[in-house]
């Protein structure tokens, strides 16, 4: 059975890396359970599972930002995947940004190098 | 501090992925400690803590495939980072793929769809 073969961690989670699939983009790490996983497997949607808030989280529920996932990856230790992604709404990342990576380290200080395309308060109705 | 800025998890580390600078190809992902991430800052090459050997691990310290670090990201929650990268010898992967991320889910098994550019018998002078 696919799920048996991953190594889940102590949580029994696993980090899933979403990648823009046209420009390679990287637009976050989220993890993900069996059930998340599954999920996304079969309804072709990225679903996490937020530590946060311990529960199943649909990427976009609230934003709309949803990710279509066009394929699944595996590393080869069996412990990290990679979702190839259609980002709808361009926007990853809870800040308004295109993606979360957007802080990059400038000598001893991290820089916010990426713009805001979109106030998050506009995209979640409160700041966020 | 800079490094006071991540949110290490309770072990100390933080997920840290391998992107190719040029291709945007995603190589590996990796763990690093505090010390492994201020050794990749200074010296310019990427410095993982194994958690398997307990202990730094220099890519490419047996194989010779030393990453090239030409930018650190940091993303929204400070705890998960993303090197650029010049992948030395191509391959990523102690498989002797490019990238770690070679095998795709496909219906409900996993299939590997990168090959092989080097025997790892030949890269590390044994199997592995």
């Amino acid at each position: 059975m696919w799920l048996d073969e991953i190594s889940w961690n102590e949580q029994g989670l696993i980090p899933a890396i979403a990648q823009d699939a046209k420009s390679g983009e990287i637009l976050m790490l989220a993890w993900m359970n069996q059930e998340a996983l599954t999920r996304t497997a079969r309804e072709g949607r990225a679903v996490y599972w937020s530590r946060s808030r311990n529960r199943l989280w649909y990427k976009g529920e609230e934003s709309g930002h949803v990710q279509r996932v066009s394929e699944i990856r595996l590393d080869c230790d069996n412990d990290v995947l990679l979702l190839r992604v259609e980002q709808i709404g361009e926007i990853a990342c809870h800040t308004g940004r295109r993606s979360c990576f957007y802080k990059r380290l400038d000598g001893e200080a991290w820089i916010s190098v990426d713009p805001v395309i979109k106030d998050p308060a506009a995209i979640y109705g409160k700041n966020k």
